[in-house]
């Protein structure tokens, strides 16, 4: 087991931060790891807002629906796919600028994004910082364009605030790996099968204490889909998504 | 610099490899990576198929436009967005079944499935193992759905073979980091910025290399729109991608 399986292999989100600043030098080095990852045809199709300033996030704030991961962490980075920059390479060069306004080069962009966003976890966690993602950055893309001034072919993916933790949390408990891996073809999951890739995970001291403070829920399930991602939701919020594509410029 | 971030800075896609197999203890380290990465309210929607049967490289291989890292590599791992697994845990417990049928949904999965991909990645190469990224994955979606037998709601988003390098390549020229960052908010390109940040490529003597095998082109911008992705194939794989969409039940 080398340094950086032991960094992988022992992740944990951490949601509370110390009033510690990131410095320079190690925010230079996230960045850089950031920078670092593979990249479709080498065009880096992928730009990371830092924010540091107090007053930008509490603007950010209330779209990440004043979580107090988004408030309180000393740095926020937040990665876009972006054929922006390209485009404009091409336009200046005198090359097609219209090659990259559909959705496969938005899957691109998304794709040396998220690379980037990960490399940018890996990197802060191996430095003794903790993190966690923030899924309101796909729910409000509208305002985080607006907020962040991102221009067409821009689209922000990835919201990833940082900071020391507070404590160290315990590993969050998963489906058993045999549940996520397929050999050479897809296995599709029956009844049996969920209800013994989920038996651990149902049986949970966590499970338990999630179904007391939803005794409206039989099962973990109804958790899921009652409160925390509803139906209702996840459409409106894929419609925001839908139109933030158009307008971006990645869908006619 | 701790060992995390020299494997990270220190990057390279290789795309030669030695005939020598991926045991099944280092393949399964790299799972493990894989699979312990940040998931949306730990929901865990990816799945990960292993490809090391040669018959099913053979099938493979024309999508990968016969490609030699898709055909010479030990090993192939397929990152795949995956909401089946959930909604059928759904299904079987009498819960919602299509709050996860729409955009927002693949979004969530496909940052999962990246997530996991990348840990798949660093893991692979701090064990002394490389790998290139096959953008084809996303060209030819529908016919990976087709040979890996993917269900509705599951989706390929990676691809990556793997193998022990012929030779470690040179690390590839980057446009400097300040390109890809921005502080605050987003600061958009001119022509003089573009010029100043694309300067140390164009003037590379790779990017001379390129131009020498492409008399037709004033430029590398001319390269990338008028042969390597031109607007009439990211158009087409564009339609394909989100037929896939549709037939997969992503978007209604």
């Amino acid at each position: 087991m080398n340094d950086t399986l032991n960094t992988l292999l022992n992740h944990v989100s951490v949601r509370e931060y110390l009033d510690r600043k990131v410095d320079d030098e190690t925010l230079n080095l996230i960045l850089k790891a950031a920078c670092s990852g593979s990249t479709m045809g080498n065009m880096q199709l992928f730009s990371i807002i830092v924010t540091q300033d107090e007053a930008m996030k509490q603007k950010l704030a209330p779209f990440h629906f004043n979580q107090p991961m988004a408030t309180k962490a000393p740095l926020i980075l937040t990665f876009c796919a972006d054929f922006r920059r390209f485009n404009r390479y091409c336009e200046f060069r005198d090359a097609e600028t219209e090659a990259y306004s559909n959705l496969q080069s938005y899957q691109w962009a998304v794709t040396d994004a998220l690379i980037a966003a990960q490399n940018a976890c890996v990197a802060a966690e191996s430095l003794g910082l903790g993190f966690c993602w923030l899924g309101t950055i796909t729910y409000n893309v509208d305002k985080f364009i607006e907020v962040l001034n991102l221009p067409k072919h821009v689209i922000p993916v990835a919201c990833i605030p940082i900071g020391y933790p507070v404590a160290k949390p315990a590993l969050t408990q998963k489906l058993p790996m045999e549940a996520l891996i397929h050999r050479e073809t897809y296995q599709d999951y029956d009844k049996a099968r969920i209800d013994a890739l989920y038996a651990d995970k149902e049986n949970s001291s966590e499970t338990k204490g999630i179904l007391a403070e939803n005794p409206d829920c039989e099962n973990l399930a109804q958790v899921f889909t009652k409160h925390r991602y509803t139906k209702a939701d996840n459409e409106h919020f894929a419609e925001v998504l839908l139109e933030a594509l158009k307008k971006q410029g990645f869908l006619r």
